[in-house]
Parts: C-alpha cells; sequence; structure tokens
C-alpha cells in the first residue's frame, strides 16, 4: 500500500482552504488503480493532478488512437486502447472523461463488465448518476467545476468538486477530491443539476455581454481598457457577493442617463430591447411612469 | 519648481505599461497646486495618488464640511470650504469629483471667476466637456475607467485614464496622467458617452447575471463556490478576448440542456424569457425549428 498525500482539510470554504494549506500533512489513502476513458480537456488537467496526490493511472483509453498516445506518452500511462471493452481488470476507479453526450454509450460498453469492487465515476455537471446504472459497478459523480483547455493545465488546488454516489463509491472519491483539491461538497443529481444552470448564469452569459459590450465600444479601441474595471468588480462580487456589487444607472434609477443610453442603442433594436429588461431587472419600476412608446431614443 | 515624477511609459497598452515599470525614471513637469471640489469615493482614492505623483493639493472643498475635515486631515490640506466660490486663487488645476448631477450647479458657481491660466477638469464618464464652459478657465475631462469606494483606496496605476480638452488643458492633464497611471487615451466626448455605454454592459450587466445565477443554486451554497470558474472565464477573456472566449449550451446548439434549463425555469417566466434572448443572441437562429409554444418546459 503506498501513501497518497492529501490537505488535512476539514473547511469547506475557499479562504479555509488557503489557510489549511500550510497544515498540509501526509494521512493515509490506499493507492489506486486508475483508468481514464477519454482524452479531452478534463484529462489533460485531471491526470496529472490525480498522479501528484499518488493515484496511479494504468490506463487511457480513447476513441481517437492517436491523442490517446499523444497524452500517454506525455503522462507516462502504460496501457491504451480505443473501446470501452479493452479495459484492464481489477480497477480500483474508472473515471469517465467524455461529453456528457457520450457517457450513456460508454457505460452501455461496460455493461456488466465491471466488478462490484471498482467505482465508475463520471465529472459531468449535468448527467444524473442514474446515468451509470447497470454496469455492476459502484457508481459516483467527481465533478470538478472549472474551465479547462488543453493548451494548458488548469490546476486544481481549491477547484470545488461535487461529489455523489453510493457509499462505496463516496468512500473512495471523498479522500480523492481532497487530495487533488482539497474543497468538496456532497451534492445530488437534482442538485448539480441547478448548479449547472446557474453556471450558465454565471459565465456563458456574462461573457455574451462582454461580447455586446466590445460591440458597443468607440471605434479602434481595445476591450482590454475594461481589464481593471471588471477585475475590480469581480474582486468586489466575490467578496461582498453580487447583490451588494450592483452599481449603475439602473440601480440608481437614473432615468436620463437610461433613456440617453436607449438612443444611442435606437438603431440596434435587440440590444435596446435587452438593455431594458436587464435594466428592468436590476430595479423593478425603474421605467415606470416612463411611456413605453414614445420616450426619446427608444425603439 | 519642483519636480514630478512619471513613467518614461510610451506605449498605451496595459503590457506595454509593466514592462515600462522597470524603465521608471524621473521626468521633468512642473510642480501643481491643485484644488479639488467634491470629497467623494474618487477624490478618496486620486488625492493621495495627485500627492504622490508631485502635485501639490492646496484646497479641498465639500458641501459636506465634516467629510471634508476628515479627509483634509487624512491627507494633510491645508485649505477647505463648502462652496465653489470659496476658490483659493493661482490654481494650477481645479478638478471636480462631484457626482455627474452636480458638475452643472458647480460650473455655474464658478461662471466667471477662473483664470485663463487655471485648468478646469471633471471626472465623469458621461458628462460631455461642453458642460464645463463659461468659466474662464482652460477646460478639460480627465476620466479613470475604474470602480472607487471610500472603503479603501484603489490603486490608479495601470487604471485607463480618458483626457479630452483644449490644448492648454491637456499640455497639463496628459503628463499628470502618466504620473498617475502610466496609461491614458485621448478621447472625446461622444467616444467617452459610447465607453461608459459598454462599460454598463461589461459591469453593471454582468452583475445582475451574477445576481440571478446566486438566486437559483442550490439551496444553501455560497455564491462563492463560481469563484475559481468565474476567474478562470476572466482571465481567458482578456487574454483571447470576449469572442473566442464563449462556451456553453447556446454556443454548442446543444437543445436538449437548452430545454431542461427551460424547463427549471418553467415557474419563472421572466428568467426563462431572458434565458431564451441571450442564448439566441449567443447563437442566431438556436431555437430554429422548434416550436415556439409547447416545447417542453416552456412558460
Amino acid at each position: 500500500m503506498a501513501k497518497m498525500r492529501a490537505f488535512s482539510e476539514s473547511s469547506n470554504t475557499f479562504r479555509g482552504l488557503f489557510a489549511a494549506k500550510s497544515l498540509m500533512k501526509t494521512v493515509e489513502i490506499p493507492s489506486l488503480r486508475v483508468a481514464l476513458i477519454g482524452a479531452g480537456k478534463l484529462a489533460w488537467s485531471l491526470i496529472p493532478a490525480l498522479q501528484e496526490a499518488g493515484a496511479e493511472i494504468v490506463q487511457l483509453i480513447s476513441r481517437d488512437a492517436a491523442r490517446g498516445q499523444h497524452d500517454r506518452e506525455a503522462y507516462g500511462i502504460p496501457v491504451g486502447g480505443t473501446r470501452p471493452a479493452e479495459l484492464l481488470p481489477d480497477l480500483d476507479l474508472v473515471l469517465l472523461t467524455v461529453s456528457d453526450a457520450s457517457i450513456p454509450e460508454v457505460v452501455g460498453q461496460l455493461a456488466g463488465r465491471l466488478s462490484p469492487a471498482t467505482v465508475l465515476a463520471h465529472c459531468s455537471g449535468s448527467v444524473p448518476l442514474s446515468a451509470l446504472s447497470g454496469t455492476g459497478a459502484q457508481s459516483g459523480v467527481f465533478y470538478p467545476l472549472q474551465l479547462f483547455t488543453r493548451a494548458a493545465r488548469t490546476p486544481l488546488q481549491g477547484v470545488p468538486f461535487f461529489l455523489e454516489g453510493n457509499p462505496g463509491a463516496l468512500e473512495l472519491l471523498q479522500p480523492l477530491a481532497t487530495a487533488v483539491s482539497g474543497r468538496w461538497y456532497p451534492l445530488d443529481s437534482a442538485g448539480r443539476r441547478q448548479l449547472h444552470l446557474a453556471a450558465v448564469w454565471a459565465c456563458n452569459f456574462p461573457n455574451l455581454l462582454f461580447r455586446l459590450a466590445e460591440s458597443l465600444m468607440p471605434a479602434g479601441m481595445d476591450f482590454r481598457v475594461y481589464e481593471p474595471l471588471v477585475r475590480q468588480h469581480i474582486d468586489k462580487v466575490f467578496r461582498e457577493l453580487p447583490a451588494a456589487s450592483q452599481t449603475g444607472p439602473a440601480l440608481r434609477g437614473d432615468l436620463p442617463t437610461l433613456q440617453a443610453h436607449l438612443q444611442m442603442l435606437a438603431d440596434q433594436p435587440a440590444l435596446a430591447e435587452l438593455y431594458r429588461t436587464l435594466s428592468d431587472l436590476i430595479r423593478p419600476g425603474v421605467w415606470e411612469g416612463q411611456t413605453k412608446k414614445g420616450s426619446p431614443g427608444e425603439p
């Protein structure tokens, strides 16, 4: 039995994590024989994090043989494969790092092939735990809430993991998440679906607004002039939370500025309508008493 | 003539700024006798930055006498006052750090009182230069694109300043912006209005989306679990720009996920409608071929 290093992290708070790092110590976790199915963006960051935590990645299966070989060489993984049916025996953990849409197909190919001592886990924010049933293994979810790219390794320390599974799966996944990240939460499939929906509002949709902002800037000016402002705002959001971080003309009920902005958007009716909708959600009733039709500059 | 330190910054790029810091040297700028009108959030950060750049803040005028006195004591400013008419003579620069709405009133009280050798400048993102006419002074705009608070000093190094004015004003404001920030751009009033409108899209509106995200999270979970994800995303936005940073189900045209999300928003029709609008702006036509009425989960 080799040992796996892990944080002695007991607090689930972010600040707690960094405070706890200085208390990092070796805890006894059995070494693990792990296989990954899927050589994508997540695997690129997860494999070295698992290795540094002391897990032994014994196999990487990828539909794309060339990419699988590339990644095995990069990370010193002895065995490859292109189909789930080629899985080695006697694995402690099989992690699915394929796309959400591929999970049912992969699980179907594993039906009846895994031992009850193996944990099969997926890493998806939106696929329910029940999608893993029928393989004969323990099943679990090991979901890191973070962006990944093959262009660079994303550090996993401090990344929140959301865990779900039967007791046998959690017994393995909890210490693994402690070792890899130091920050994890139990969350059922319904809660994870909510978390994923909220992430669309917290990340995908703000990015659209950044794109619209860029399109509205003075000609020739680089979007990066907003970097200090946006970063200062993000600092405030995570220090004081979003409700306390709201500013702007809509919050102040500053109708002359709101109307001047609508006038500047007069030739882009979809943006003007969105401006009006968002302003009214920032301060319900901000337009009250304004004639919806016929006010200056309205579409 | 005292000297004012300034960066020898010639590039207006953000990365250029940090590269140039190591080349920081003393350049010859005449010392300035400066008065501020307005003891608010901006003044709280701007006064010490001006002092560190070598300017002499000789007077702080504040409608709120107690706050004016507090700030004068904090920053060692010799003379106070509560009305613009109390301005000292022989000033090089009068900076208006009052609210946008108060600028016309303050300018009215200064009418005919300033010497042609004095520069009168405001620091507003949305007030035109023309609002400063009629005082007899040189007029200019000295607008820092940043959030300010009285709770803490906001560093001004690297904050983009946007400058406008007649030649006499720019001759003073340009080296001052170089000394205080190292990063400034010439921009006329129309361009500044565009910049301000785009800032609403880049900051105020994303904050609303963060608030909505928080309201949609699993019960009892802290918004700060999104901190690593959002910060990673913001890094990407300013490295690769917003268009290259878009992700999510709408971009992928992932209709099952979009419809599942709409179903989860079924009892909040305003959010469901906004979800649909934003998704369609991320990928125009994403709903095409979907029945608007009667699809699963739609309001």
